[in-house]
C-alpha cells in the first residue's frame, strides 16, 4: 500500500528531479494576488501566486500565449524542464508563461504553515485552474489583447491533467491544450487498478523476461531471508540501509515499497539518453537494471544481492551514495507532502497488484484502508468520484481542442487517453516514449516517434491559431 | 440607487409571485446531501438540498431528464410556474426535476441562520450548479442510465443564467440548455448601465408617449411638492403611505425608488392576459397604467395624483390594499435577502439612468457607492469581473447547445443574448414577450411569437435528443 502510495506521489515529481542540472532559461518572475477561495465569499484571504514570463519571442499583435499549467512542484523546475514550450515560443512568436500551482514552490497561501490540515483545504485542481485564469486575465488585461492573442495550455503529468481541465472548464480563456502523459482516467471506475503495475512489469519483461521473473521471485526471497533477525541484519548490510531493518512488520513493508518505487521510477524515466536526474541515470536505465537480473538460477540471498545491484542503477549509479535511507523523502522540496494531500482528496488514483499479471505480490486496493489512512493523516475523506463529475471521466467527446499524448513505456499511460474522442480531442501515442518525453528538449537520441509527436503538437497549435484568427 | 438595487433583486422574484395562485402540479419532494463547499476540502459540512420530481411521463429507457435549475426562491413556486417544462415532459417522455437553489426555500445550509454574513459565503452560482450536478448524478446513478438519458437544463431569469452556466461548465452532464430571459450579459463592461431603464421607458413610451413624459415630469413634481413639510404630508396622504414621509432625505429617495420599482415590475410582467400575481394584474398592465397618464397639462400635485392612480394598477388593482408600505419587503419569503447578497458578490449588475434617454432622473452608477453599501451590509466586496472570467462574457461561441430566449417587452432583455453566437448557441427573440413568458403555460391570449418560441424550444430538445442517441 505505502509503495503504491509513494508511487502515486511520484506522478510528476520524479521527473522534476531532471531539472536540477537542466539548461537554465531566462525568465522574469512575477507574483499576482489571487483569492484563496475562488468559489465562495466565505473567505476573504488572498495570497501571492508566482509565475514566470519570457517575452523574447512574443509578437504582441497576434502571437499566442503558451501557458504551462504548473503541477506539484516549484515552477522554475518545470520552466527549465519543458524544452518544447520554449521551442514553440520561438516557432510561433509566443509568450512563455509558467504558472506555479498553489501550495507548491513559493506559492504558499499560509507560508510555512500552508500544509497543516487546517490550512491545506484550498489545495484543489479547480482552485488551481481558477488561479491560472486570473494570471491569464492579468497578462491579457484589455479586451483587444484577449481577442488578438489566443492562449494554449501545456502541461505534463498532473500538469497535463490541469491543461486539459482548464480547457474543459474555460474554453473562452484557453483555446486549446496539450496534455502530455496526463492520467486523467486513472480514477475509480475508469481504469482497473492493476494496469499501472502491469505496465511497470511490461517495461522489465519486454527488456528481458528473466529480469521480471527475478523481480517477481525476489518478494518471497525477502520473506524468507527477513524472517530471522540474522536475515534482516544481512539485508540491511547488503542493501546499505542507513537504518537497519527491525523486527517490526512495517519495516519490511517499507523496504519492499522502496524497491517497488525504484522499479516504477526507472520505468517512468526510461529515456533513450543518459540524464542527470537527482540520481544520475544512464540511457535506457531499465535495460541497464536488467543486466543484473539475467541469471535464472538465483534464489534467496544471491537473488537479493543481484536485486541490490539492479536497483543501484537508480539509487547509486555514480557510486557516491553512502547508504540508502528508506524513510527519507528525497522529493521533499518538490511538494510530495502537498501531493499526498491531493491524492487523499480529489486525486485518488487507486492502484493494486495481482501477483498474476505483474511482477509484484498480490496487493488489492482497499477503499477502506485508503480512506482510513487519509482520515488519520489529513482528517479528510477521499472524494473518489469527484473527477468524474467535475471533469467528465471518459465523456471527452463533449470538449474540444485537446491533445492527449502518452508514451507507451510510461506506467502512467495506464490512465492516459489512448484513443481519439472527437475530431479535436485526439490521442497521440509515442511507442518509445517514457513519461512526457515529448515536452522535453530535442535530443539526438530521441526516437522518431517523439520527434513526430513534438511536430504534431506545434503544427496543431499553428492550426488552432489560424482557426482562432479567422474567427475573430 | 436603492431603487435600482431593489429592481436588481427583482430579476425573477417578482414573477414568482405569479405562482401563488397557479395550477398546482403533482411532484414528489426529495432531499439530497450536498457539500457546503464543492471546491475545497476546508469545510466538511453538508446540507440537505431539496428537489421535486415527477416521473409520470418518463420513459426510463431513453427519455430525457428535464431539469429546472432553480433560482432565487422556493422551488415549488417555479415548479408550479413553469408550464412549458411539464408540457415538454409529456411531449418528450421526460422526467420532470425542479432543483432548489441553495440558500433559498428549504435548502438552507445553516437553517434560520443561513443568511448571516458569517454563514452566507457559500451562496454562489458555481456552488449551486455543482449541487445540481450532484442531483443529476444521483438521479442517473449508474453508467447505463447516464448514457441512455440525456439531461437538459431549463430555467428563467437567474435560473436561465444557471441553465446556461451548467451547460457551459458541465457539458458532459447537461447536454443542452434553454435559458429564458437570462441576463447573462448584464455585467460590467458588457452592457451599458442605462439600457435596462431605457427598455423600461420604452415599454411606456411605446404605449403612449404622454405616459412616459408624465412619469419623467413627475420627478421634479416630487421634488417641488416634497420640499415642504406640508407637501410631504400631502404626498403621504395621497399615496396612502403606511408611514408618512419625514424630512429625512432618504425618505424621498425610498419613495422614488418605490415608484421606479413599480414601473419596472409592471414592464416585466406586461403579459397579454390578466394574471393573479401577489398584486392581481389586468392584461397588458402597462397599457392600463398609462390610461391614467394621458393628460399632458398636469404638473405638481395634479400630476402626482395621476401618478398615484397609475401605480395603483400594480399596488392596488383589487382596491383592497389599506396602505402602501415603502419599506416592506413584499418579496421577503422569496429570498430577496439572499439575492441581495448575490447582487453584492458575483451577480453585480450595474444599472443607471441618464434622464436623457429614459424617463427617470440622472443617476449614474457609482462603483464606489455600490461597493461601500455591500461592504457595510454583508462585509464583502463586489466581484465585478467574476462572471466574465468564469462564464465567458460575450465569448459564447466556445460553447454549444444553448438557446437564449428574450422577450423584447422585458427590461431584462438589456442583458440578454439577442444574436446567435454559433450554430448551436442561438438567440430567440419574442417581440411581444415579457419576462420569460415562453416558460409559462399556454394561454389563448398568447401572441404568436411566444407560441413559436415554445415550439422551437421543444423541437430543439427533440433534435438534441436525436443527436445524443445517435452518438451513444
Amino acid at each position: 500500500m505505502t509503495g503504491k502510495w509513494l508511487t502515486l506521489l511520484c506522478v510528476t515529481t520524479c521527473l522534476i528531479l531532471a531539472a536540477v542540472d537542466a539548461k537554465k532559461r531566462f525568465y522574469q518572475t512575477f507574483y499576482i494576488d489571487v483569492p484563496l477561495d475562488h468559489y465562495s465569499f466565505a473567505v476573504n484571504k488572498t495570497f501571492k501566486l508566482r509565475y514566470l514570463v519570457n517575452d523574447t519571442y512574443w509578437n504582441k499583435d497576434d502571437g499566442p500565449v503558451l501557458f504551462y499549467t504548473g503541477n506539484e512542484g516549484a515552477i522554475e523546475l518545470f520552466a527549465e524542464h519543458t524544452g518544447l514550450l520554449w521551442k514553440m515560443a520561438s516557432d510561433l512568436n509566443g509568450l512563455v508563461v509558467f504558472a506555479e500551482h498553489r501550495y507548491y514552490g513559493k506559492s504558499l497561501p499560509f507560508g510555512n504553515e500552508s500544509l497543516t490540515p487546517h490550512n491545506i483545504g484550498y489545495l484543489t485542481s479547480s482552485q488551481a485552474i481558477a488561479d491560472y485564469v486570473d494570471v491569464i486575465s492579468f497578462i491579457l488585461k484589455d479586451k483587444a489583447s484577449q481577442e488578438r492573442n489566443p492562449v494554449y495550455a501545456i502541461g505534463g503529468s498532473y500538469g497535463g491533467m490541469l491543461s486539459a481541465y482548464i480547457r474543459m472548464k474555460y474554453p473562452h480563456v484557453v483555446h486549446g491544450a496539450i496534455a502530455a502523459s496526463a492520467p486523467i482516467l486513472q480514477f475509480q471506475g475508469l481504469t482497473p487498478c492493476d494496469v499501472f503495475y502491469r505496465i511497470v512489469t511490461s517495461a522489465y519483461r519486454s527488456e528481458d523476461d528473466r529480469c521480471s521473473d527475478n523481480i517477481k521471485k525476489s518478494w518471497s526471497a525477502i520473506r524468507n531471508v527477513s524472517s530471522t533477525a540474522d536475515g534482516r541484519s544481512w539485508i540491511s548490510k547488503e542493501f546499505k540501509l542507513c537504518k537497519p531493518l527491525s523486527d517490526a512488520k512495517d519495516d519490511i513493508i517499507v523496504f519492499k515499497d522502496w524497491l517497488i518505487d525504484t522499479y516504477t521510477n526507472l520505468a517512468m524515466v526510461n529515456y533513450p539518453y543518459a540524464n542527470d536526474f537527482l540520481a544520475s541515470l544512464p540511457a535506457f536505465p531499465v535495460k541497464e537494471t536488467c543486466l543484473h537480473l539475467r541469471n535464472k538460477s538465483l534464489s534467496d540471498k544471491p537473488l537479493l544481492q543481484a536485486i541490490f545491484r539492479a536497483v543501484s542503477v537508480f539509487t547509486n549509479f555514480t557510486g557516491t551514495a553512502k547508504c540508502n535511507d528508506l524513510q527519507a523523502d528525497s522529493l521533499n522540496d518538490l511538494g510530495t507532502e502537498a501531493w499526498d494531500y491531493q491524492a487523499c482528496t480529489e486525486m485518488v488514483m487507486p492502484m493494486c497488484t495481482t501477483g498474476v499479471y505483474d511482477m509484484f505480490d498480490n496487493a488489492p486496493f482497499s477503499e477502506d484502508d485508503f480512506t482510513s489512512e487519509c482520515k488519520k493523516k489529513w482528517l479528510v475523506e477521499p472524494a473518489f468520484k469527484l473527477p468524474l463529475n467535475e471533469y467528465g471521466g471518459k465523456n471527452l467527446k463533449y470538449f474540444s481542442n485537446i491533445i492527449f499524448s502518452n508514451g507507451l513505456l510510461d506506467p502512467w499511460a495506464s490512465g492516459g487517453v489512448l484513443r481519439n474522442f472527437s475530431e479535436s480531442v485526439v490521442a497521440i501515442i509515442i511507442p518509445e516514449g517514457a513519461h512526457h518525453l515529448d515536452l522535453m528538449d530535442d535530443n539526438v537520441d530521441d526516437p522518431d516517434s517523439v520527434v513526430q509527436a513534438r511536430a504534431f503538437h506545434t503544427d496543431t497549435i499553428k492550426k488552432w491559431i489560424d482557426d482562432y484568427q479567422l474567427s475573430n
